[in-house]
């Protein structure tokens, strides 16, 4: 029987690292996950991922090629293979992370952020096959974004390219703190908690009946915040409408910058299907420059949430792969 | 004695459209015009422009080995090879500008835009000379820019990527009209034109003495402004200072796209140097992500103004050649 030629992908968490054993065509053959939090050293947290990598590939029971790893991890630097200075993770400063792997395994290893990963995944296994210039914008509880240019993700020279979640939106100091400790920054609007900070702000604003005024801030997610306005939820329904204009205004600049041929929405908020959707579409249309105007498709992602992350760090290796010629 | 290899480089204007022939390094070896606006029918423009170029080349007395045609228009489409509705031009619609030479020449034809071809410009003969990913932001009548990621010019799928002066930096009614149709455009305050508008502003709000409240809106340019901020005149430093703090709020947004090495200034408003690199700076660092501060480089352009646009739009072919492993 032929080997199973596979990558595996690693999705690290601040609390869990998922991997999994991907092949060409986005199938996940198995999959498991180690605990981050439980490793102080980054050394002995490797050494600990990469036994359990090759465990689970025994349990498997089929012979698997395993052709590089793909990692994708908050503040992951695709240059140097590094983490550099990442927030809700065990480790500090800069973990040569790609370094650490090669002491076990002489195999590729590529490094990056979630939404770099997500956006190569999305070439690779989902709806921008064959397309050569796009943008994915995950909306989990920040913004990420992942360039593709001319068929190549975009790294930039420090590796850094595509933190458009840190673009600030709103000038001005009475604007909303953000976790990079500026004020006013995209992703304090644009996302899950910058969803949940908007319906505060509604029903700071308003005096409209809200289900949502039970709950504490606390209490909130945006889950219960897209059920509230699909039941009608005026407070609810404001904030996605605020939400979605944020977003379409902002992907107007995006276009300016690298005129894609579409932008794909990653990530819970995506989930909210038209409720998210029809104002950005609206929103980014009215602040296009002519020349841009309905051109540009607004699209949901085609990798499923659930494994995406896993499914986007193993598309790197893929991605890598092809453009060597492998 | 052999061949001398040039390539034409051509400046399509409203008015004037310049051309010369250049040699690898950016010598101009010849250069002439003729007058854009004399020519109703695109066609009986080409021919004469052509027949302007060939009669040039004789004139030099030299022999002339011409590689290829790069031309830099307003609204060009570097996919296509067309101009597409400019303004300020004599021809409407979408004008099939490559397609019209090919009638005159079998050698290649690039069209582009003005800020694309100062971009490569300066990749081929200037200060990004080894750079693999920067950005030109050109200052002129409006803003233009063109950015280079992994040593290639960024075309976008539509081949109008680059056009960030047309972003919306100031949302709100109440904002200054762009020639685009909208309001707030990064090029309504960030350009020659949009200084002037920042002086009349500042006039507005100011009681301060100005040796510029002697002069008619029509009066004002750039340089009068830069001339009365060079000695000491309150309302001109305080426009500069204005536009600059607009220019690096907005090219911190930049960086978070495509994580740059280095950013070049190009065109009249970068030779007030300092008044315009300070402030630019010093609101760049203050806005950027922390991950990119004190990395990229704020440079002035090292193309010569005046003969940039020929340059750049040469270096299309320059570059085009050597992509092709010519």
């Amino acid at each position: 029987m032929d080997k199973v030629k596979t990558v595996v992908g690693i999705d690290i968490g601040g609390t869990n690292t998922i991997f999994g054993f991907v092949d060409r065509s986005g199938n996940i053959l198995a999959e498991d996950q180690i605990m981050t939090a439980h490793y102080d050293e980054p050394e002995v947290y490797v050494a600990a991922l990469y036994e359990k990598i090759m465990i689970t590939a025994q349990k498997t029971g089929r012979e698997l090629e395993i052709l590089g790893f793909g990692i994708g991890a908050p503040m992951g630097n695709i240059n140097k293979g590094t983490i550099e200075y990442p927030a809700d993770m065990p480790w500090k400063g800069i973990i040569p992370l790609a370094d650490i792997f090669a002491r076990h395994t002489t195999l590729p290893v590529i490094v990056t952020n979630d939404a770099n990963a997500a956006a190569v995944g999305e070439m690779i296994y989902g709806g921008a096959k064959g397309m050569k210039n796009f943008v994915v914008i995950t909306l989990g509880t920040g913004l990420g974004s992942g360039f593709v240019v001319d068929g190549k993700l975009v790294y930039g020279h420090d590796g850094f390219a595509g933190e458009i979640g840190h673009t600030v939106i709103r000038p001005g100091a009475s604007n909303r703190d953000c976790g990079c400790g500026r004020k006013g920054c995209l992703e304090t609007y644009v996302s899950a908690t910058g969803l949940k900070r908007t319906v505060l702000k509604i029903m700071a604003d308003r005096l409209d009946d809200s289900e949502l005024r039970k709950h504490s801030f606390e209490e909130l997610n945006s889950v219960m915040i897209y059920e509230a306005a699909r039941r009608g939820d005026p407070v609810a329904l404001e904030a996605f409408e605020h939400t979605g204009a944020m977003l379409g205004f902002k992907l107007a600049d995006v276009v300016a910058h690298t005129n894609p041929e579409a932008i794909f929405l990653f990530g819970g908020l995506a989930l909210a299907k038209e409720l998210i959707f029809e104002p950005a579409k609206k929103h980014m249309e009215e602040n296009l420059l002519y020349i841009y105007r309905d051109k540009v498709k607004l699209l949901p992602s085609e990798l499923s949430t659930q494994n995406a992350a896993v499914l986007g760090a193993s598309s790197l290796v893929w991605s890598s792969l092809e453009a060597d010629g492998a």
